[in-house]
């Protein structure tokens, strides 16, 4: 088991949650910002010798949640510490993992790689978004664990809502593993719609196989919610073949452009995220899922 | 010489500058932003077997600029760069160079660490900022060189305003090597001030020596104002020991908190500062300084 | 009844919301900004004649919604709307409701005068924050109504959470009206503490009378929490007085300076807030409140 | 004439060297923020009696500076100032003077109504941008008056670069009035170009009447560089047309998108402006052309 919990400034909330599950201690570090931007770290509690835990999201301004990162990852190193677990909840930069176009950053490479010179020893991180499904071994060389909400996000909906005979839907092929998951618990079949990218705003939403959610309820899950096109897209499908209401789930409520409005306006009978992310409908804590895993270390 | 300066997107305008000084190639890359805050870069011309200078200062959003940087270096090495340069005009994180109370990050070290294992093969910036003369090669295990801005800066005040009899100011002990620099350009004396620091925002600034400005013009140089503390302080002095028209010049013009009204409002006659930083005084341009040192490599 | 609802852009889930529940035509302005960072509003669906309302509240950047108000209420009159509602959730500048200083602007004063002067005949709002009881007669010369969340926000902590013989706290005198609604719905006792405010960000809470907690949870309620200064003061009197796990709600979740971190820090059970303002805890929407207020137009 | 100057908080610095250079009292307001974003503002002298200017420009963060001048001038009026002019060196809102598409505000009126319902008496403005020559008389009830920085630009460029045999160019038919302006200080012809406007950031430059620039530098001016397309595309006009160097000076320094360096990328020798707009390249002040016209209060 882990000694600590540090707490990222961006994920505060969510590191004390984690501590108070598993009852060790939280540390959580002075964070400020000099006049010219920087930001200043300090530790403020012991940690030489100690199993620690980072907790920062990389969201909302990723980078400046990624330098403070670095800035705490590195220190705890210097002032002693065993191992450190770099715990990004939400880790921005996955997309990036090929060079589409001659010329591009492979970012997620650069910033893995500079994850590890930083001082991290293991990553944990939670519905990891990728186009593809990508060997983690290529991209990092310490231990990476994908944990996964989506158990959580369906059990929330399960209590607080009454879903009729819902169908799960998957609004793209890689959701096909949180809508299986999402359909085990609720005793259920799902769906998996298909997704053509145009940019990084634009998508288009179609139906691939049979799709039978006539007359029902359906639950869409989803790892992310960025601008909501994709959502309201599956949507439009779904009222074509006659579903039901619609209650929406996602892992990290990015929500840009209004997207949360798109989706209501559309007809949503409820949206939910998890605290990956810091946002209105973040409902859903990924303090169990994160304390179950940091009880392995 | 370097084949090409990449452009980082802070310092567009001062890359232009250098390469058109320089006659070199420019390549500006495709920087972009994702909905999440993720950056995106794309270097848009051939780079492979080239040596090249990145300039992108660490100025407004420091920890944005460095995501970019740390893609931008990597991306270079990874097309296949000879070498890369790290031009760094403004070196933000400069003054955390020790840890001065327990549990800091030493910011500096860090930061130097992450540029280093990111590519770059050698620094240039420009009137680095530190409160004591650390040697560089403890923080740097690549060459660094540090330029001054500060003849730029005196030539300047010289042409366009008449300073008579100007006695050359520098407001704390770490000015002094400018200091010297000024008053030779402009044949005459200079005289060191005294700074305690309180805070971030407050200092207090005394007479160390003698101190002849009665009756005569002072021309002030100073490496950063920030939040304009300092440079009402001395003139406060100045003033006190009968000095004339009081002229201001910095190299990297950070004005946070109204500096710039908190001087002009003293009295000054004009403030002056480069385009290490983007502000409304960026009257003189780093551009010949850095074109000259890049033609050493 | 009114004809429809204009979502204004920061308050658009809401309006959504509202707008279904009164089965009322939703119009949503088309909303953007120029270069220049002015805002350009284009009302998208027929007014004339017709009573609507705007929702839209002052929150995040109060500034930036108001200027997006005053252009949306013109316009819809300069369009031929019969009657405007301006139905603002948070309404800021309503502290400021004297001249505690010489030369302060009573921004409340000023605030309103432009809101009825840009078009609005009458104002609904949420538990408005007020240091004082002021007549709004004397702020206002159009009807305001001031509802309030404390009912929905002490029904939804009793649906979710199971408070043991719970008392009820209002931490300062202005929170009584707010305590006495919520120990009704919850058939118990409450209990008012007394408040200092030393500047914006630093209070003193202490306790008044007697203060019967001891082996029983509390249930704070406050209109506000800003810098959580208030509600960490009121939770280490509750401590020291016995009481058992603390459960925290309050009208308008502001969240600044880490102020949920805070909170959970010392222990809190959960904290809640309602939708006036988008954050990581508005659980409770006010939809249904301003739903019910508006049947009577 | 006036009896003081408040200066707003984006244009503090101007104020001052307006008030130095007329010689009259500079009252500088206490301006903070609340936590939940309100603005405060508290007049720091006393103006009973008095005839005020206030020096505000709409830049940056328009809504902002809005609504601290709203505060501001109404207080000035309730602390009993005699007569309050507003100077805005920057009137943003200027080109939605129309409603061009249904529902669309006419934000030029709907603020140029709450500038006044605010309690100015007469406003002062420097080169307001107009797609067409509207009457002021339509928009304001109280006395505009709109100067001209162009004269200033003219002389500096003059007094700083040698151009040679310099032909004036206005990028299109609005900026006639300035072209002419110019060209009679540097006693030289001028042409004006035809432009036409696609969308917020994209316009097409073309020759309306014939152009001798062939060998000529050439000095372009206009009222404001925003993206700096138009910029850019008279630019290559003129190239093709055989100008030399070409110098480029604008009123409003707007400058988002990268305009500067794709100005410079393209050639320009120097790119120039005003500090109606606080921008890298506010080399000329607008001090002496607005306390020239208060002399006249």
């Amino acid at each position: 088991m882990i000694d600590a919990i540090i707490s990222g400034s961006y994920s505060d909330v969510l590191a004390i949650k984690t501590a108070r599950i598993l009852g060790v201690e939280l540390i959580k570090p002075e964070v400020k910002k000099f006049p010219d931007g920087e930001t200043y770290v300090r530790i403020t509690g012991p940690v030489e010798g100690k199993k620690v835990a980072v907790i920062q999201s990389m969201a909302q301004y990723p980078n400046e949640n990624l330098i403070e990162y670095f800035l705490t990852v590195n220190t705890l190193k210097d002032l002693g510490a065993k191992e450190v677990i770099g715990v990004i909840p939400y880790f921005a930069y996955a997309r990036q993992d090929e060079r589409f176009k001659e010329g591009e950053a492979i970012s997620l490479k650069i910033i893995a790689y500079l994850i590890e010179k930083a001082g991290t020893d293991a990553v944990i991180t939670v519905d990891m978004h990728r186009h593809r499904v990508s060997d983690m071994s290529d991209i990092f060389s310490i231990p990476v664990t994908d944990l996964s909400a989506v158990s959580e996000l369906t059990r929330y909906m399960m209590k607080y809502y009454n879903m009729e005979n819902p169908a799960v839907i998957g609004p793209d092929a890689e959701s096909e593993a949180w809508a299986k998951i999402a359909a085990k618990i609720l005793n259920t079949d799902y769906y998996i719609l298909s997704k053509q990218r145009f940019s990084g705003t634009e998508v288009k939403v179609s139906v691939k196989d049979k799709l039978n959610v006539e007359g029902r309820d359906v639950f869409i899950v989803d790892d992310i919610i960025s601008t909501g096109g994709t959502i309201v897209n599956a949507m439009e499908i779904l009222k074509e073949h006659g579903a039901k209401d619609v209650y929406v789930a996602c892992t990290h409520p990015i929500l840009v452009m209004h997207a949360l409005a798109k989706i209501y306006e559309k007809g949503a009978k409820v949206v939910i995220g998890t605290d990956t992310v810091n946002s209105p409908i973040s409902f859903v804590s990924v303090a169990p899922v994160i304390a179950e895993e940091l009880k392995k270390y």
